[in-house]
């Protein structure tokens, strides 16, 4: 039903960019589409078919999972068979530069007809398929709901388990464990637990380093439910701060609240950023903010519309987004706050709702 | 130390293919080449140069982790950085069309001046670096060693968790949990609990579904530790198999042994693949056997070389490959089982121990 009505939103939209079929290969745009969730697929669109083209691996699961387009299993390259329906249906396809390498476009044009090969395929100027996942239905809005509440259950959860001495992987393995048996498909990126000064480690991954006698621990995770992504970050303190932890602690938290209090439809994601990182320009330490605000999430973790200085791009109801600033001083300590934020016709709602004022273990 | 010998003999196979320079933005190839890590990076190479440019995230990480590079942190876009080093440096580069996106290479001429744009960036004909990684070194076989050691003790760990009723999430949450307990950084793939009817998909990812009381259960999965994956896979019997699957598991069995001994210096992947192929089509099944025996692993869950029909690439010492033919009845049950194997000066060394004859639980 969903499926069906994603396709028909779809050709609206390559309509009016006066495109007459469109090949997806992008796995997450795919499972959006028509609902397949395989590791080999090629989903040839055009004004009146969508046909899957998969191969002899997923015969029973396409069969079971493709909605809105047929199966068609590929006796040699899935994605060659899909080129040649298109060719032989249409004037010209698109394809998403973003989600083709440059080997792919070759063996594209080489299922083509000599005469076809310069012409025939066109890269999207728009990312139309990311576009419209952007903003989530009422379904996807539930299962995040229920993926981001698992995130706080978790966050809950691990608490206790925070004890200076424990290496970082094990907080992230019991994490792990216990989103699992909340019924989490999986995490959603690599779990981050950065302890002591490797909290100054924006990406920092579990290692077998020991939690501190005193200092933030920075746990950044997320869950897969369904297919979707939860991610939220809090930044723990064990033992007391001192006076530049606690004043960077609260600069964070404050920047985190004002970008989320900016999330609204009609807002644009360059001033949702602009509010955190004024925030840490009063206080002095927006040098030491290193990334962007925030980004989409959904069926992948990082999607569309990208929270950064400058982004034009409006909210709109149903977008779900992540806000999460942080500072990093290498040598000393990081600190990152990150909720999920779903944009609603009145102004946002944030699904994190775990404490953020700073909790000392 | 391994990082200089690894630039070194990619400049050598540079030299050879009369390439000058190079563009590497596969971020495992990166981490192969120089060590880091991180989710955002593009070294650029030249006979005299190896420059990493990433991101003001990662300053921290990319000063602890790079080896054998210079680092730069890109204050715009770091590919677009290392574009402009490469092309003051070298009258031209070579990029990975398999790595690289339509968008990027876009972007990697937007970088260069006018006069450059059309022909400065050419496209390997060869996978060079892909083609490095085949080959292992005595650190990365280590490494990989232990981490097939550790899929062996999970799969003794588990069985004692294969119980009728117990969901196959479960038993997916258990195993991850013990694999992070002995030391993995995560999982190499998602994990792979299949049971009863679901055995017969081949990429049967765990589900709520709870395990018969009778039936196979396959299990298919891989750790990470220190960057490299292991994969393996077992089937497994809940009750006695009827005389279809048992007849249907032995004719596997029987297959992998052969693809596992098919396995020496100078033999063609091809011919390893035909070894599985052989026995299966003598028992009548080969049309259930739906996918290539086996695949090439090491920083990447699926690297070269691909070891399927007619695959003409031989093998040296060094090279990890998986050997794991299966055959899948729908509807009914499948069976897959899958060593890691090492091609040696002398034969093989099978990596994954783990008993083969059929357990029935």
């Amino acid at each position: 039903m969903h499926h069906t009505a994603r396709l028909r939103a779809l050709r609206r939209a390559l309509l009016r960019q006066g495109i007459e079929s469109l090949l997806v290969t992008h796995l997450p745009d795919v499972r959006w589409l028509c609902g397949f969730t395989g590791s080999n697929a090629a989903l040839a669109i055009t004004s009146r078919k969508a046909v899957l083209f998969t191969d002899g691996r997923y015969t029973a699961q396409a069969k079971e999972e493709t909605q809105a387009a047929r199966v068609v299993i590929a006796k040699g390259s899935a994605l060659k068979e899909a080129c040649a329906l298109l060719e032989a249906s249409a004037a010209g396809a698109a394809f998403d530069p973003e989600q083709t390498t440059v080997r792919q476009l070759g063996m594209m044009r080489e299922a083509l007809p000599a005469k076809a090969r310069r012409s025939f395929f066109q890269p999207l100027k728009a990312p139309v398929v990311s576009e419209l996942r952007m903003v989530k239905d009422a379904d996807e809005l539930r299962v995040m709901e229920e993926a981001a509440a698992v995130g706080c259950t978790l966050f809950d959860a691990i608490l206790p388990h925070i004890v200076p001495g424990v290496p970082e992987t094990e907080i992230a393995a019991t994490l792990e464990f216990f989103a699992r048996s909340l019924g989490a498909e999986g995490m959603s990126f690599e779990t981050i637990v950065a302890s002591g000064q490797r909290s100054a480690l924006p990406h920092g991954r579990a290692t077998e380093a020991k939690l501190p006698r005193n200092g933030f621990v920075t746990l950044d995770f997320g869950v897969i439910l369904k297919g979707y992504c939860s991610d939220m970050t809090r930044t723990v303190c064990l033992g007391k701060p001192d006076g530049e932890a606690r004043q960077a602690y609260d600069a964070v938290l404050e920047a985190q609240q004002a970008a989320v209090e900016a999330v609204r439809p009609g807002a644009t994601c360059g001033e949702v950023d602009e509010a955190a990182r004024a925030v840490l320009r009063k206080a002095g330490l927006a040098q030491y903010f290193t990334h962007s605000t925030g980004h989409g999430v959904g069926l992948e973790i990082h999607e569309l519309p990208r929270v950064a200085a400058g982004q034009r791009a409006e909210l709109v109801p149903g977008m779900m987004i992540t806000i999460e600033p942080g500072i990093y001083l290498a040598g000393k300590f990081g600190v990152r706050i990150e909720d999920m934020v779903a944009v609603t016709d009145r102004g946002r709602r944030v699904l994190t709702p775990a404490v953020k004022a700073l909790i000392e273990l």
